[in-house]
């Protein structure tokens, strides 16, 4: 089943699922037009992962990295399904990346990789937004990675049973393809990811792992439209304008 | 006045005043031995910044940035006055760093540096425990900065104007002074830092930002006691035991 947190029309916030029809929950059906669809999670935290994908490590002349390359995106990145995120004003480039997102289900500190999936509360889509003027210049990616709405991610929560091994990911700016790979080319698993990375830190439930992204990523302008899809979870849509 | 948030003794969170007599609510004096001192805030992020004494950049042998270099520790990081904090095991080298911490009172964003201070709610002290085996060997500092338990923040919230401009700052582990210094010495000023990261992103309420380390960093070893002062703030203590 396909999860998806949203906003009634009375203003509260449900967990509901997400089918051909609409947003079902407690009886009633929702137009997807009628709620405000939500991300996911309030993530108290987004780890992401860099160069996790052989194809995108090449063109951006990164080796493959021996342990993953992490990274952090904070909560004011949070964007929804729908929006219409503000890039920083004045950069020459900010790039999509397409990416798997893994919500945690429940707190997890040393995790084994071979229990990690138990700590999943399920997949949902992510684009890395990225202001690669900045992120050029700085040790760490604050002002390339955490700057507001650089993280539109949703709209639904999908049972990873449900995501084959080599769910197709694709991305497209009004409607041209620019990235187009599958998952099962993942330098590091879901599993090993949690395993290394609660092997530092608590994640919380809510929070977000990104997975990193394959190859294509490239410019976004003012005015574009972005269409993020996985296999088995789903579509991902977002607006951009330029400050 | 120096505000503490603690835990009384019914477990209900109150926001009291610190005073030589103890903790201060409702008509009521706590002994602080009777409560529970917790973080000033609950951040949903920490902005740090490294290298903003000149001294401190020197003894890393980097050049004085020509923009305040920004990194994250995120929340699982927080610990609280006289906690025992856990260092990462089989590490070589895991460093203390002192610094002024400045508590976010109202959300903030594109913000003036000559308005700067009307979004700060107070500052604290943050204990910037920095795991320099991974950190010297990532591009971002989060093996390196946030691991749990990697700031230990508090005990207070002092009012900015009750802080001299030249309060000094001092770091002693098991009673010997290893940092002292001056906030004097900061290359970017809180209103500066404020400004900065406000371009790129939403400082909420509870937000930390850590200003940097003054010079004397040093390494923590297991049953360490770490003691810091800053003039007009006041003391923080933490423990230290490797796992």
């Amino acid at each position: 089943m396909q999860r998806v947190r949203f906003r009634d029309p009375a203003g509260a916030v449900r967990t509901g699922a997400w089918t051909d029809d609409g947003i079902e929950f407690g009886g009633e059906t929702y137009d997807r037009a009628d709620v405000d669809v939500l991300a996911p999670s309030d993530p108290s935290k987004i780890v992401c992962v860099g160069l996790n994908y052989a194809d995108h490590a090449d063109e951006r002349n990164k080796d493959v990295p021996d342990r993953p390359l992490l990274f952090l995106k904070t909560p004011n990145t949070v964007a929804t399904h729908g929006a219409t995120i503000t890039l920083p004003a004045g950069k020459e480039r900010v790039d999509h990346e397409a990416e798997l997102g893994v919500v945690i289900g429940e707190q997890a500190r040393n995790v084994d990789a071979a229990d990690a999936m138990e700590y999943v509360a399920g997949y949902t889509i992510v684009d890395d937004v990225s202001n690669r003027d900045d992120q050029d210049r700085e040790q760490n990616w604050v002002r390339g990675k955490s700057f507001d709405g650089a993280a539109p991610m949703g709209p639904v929560l999908a049972d990873p049973g449900d995501v084959p091994a080599d769910a197709n990911i694709e991305l497209r700016v009004n409607g041209e393809v620019r990235q187009r790979s599958s998952i099962d080319q993942f330098i590091f698993s879901v599993p090993e990811l949690i395993a290394e990375i609660t092997t530092y830190m608590t994640l919380e439930p809510g929070d977000v792992i990104s997975t990193g992204t394959p190859s294509g990523v490239g410019r976004l302008a003012d005015g574009d439209h972005v269409k993020v899809e996985i296999e088995g979870i789903g579509v991902l849509e977002h607006d951009v304008r330029v400050a």
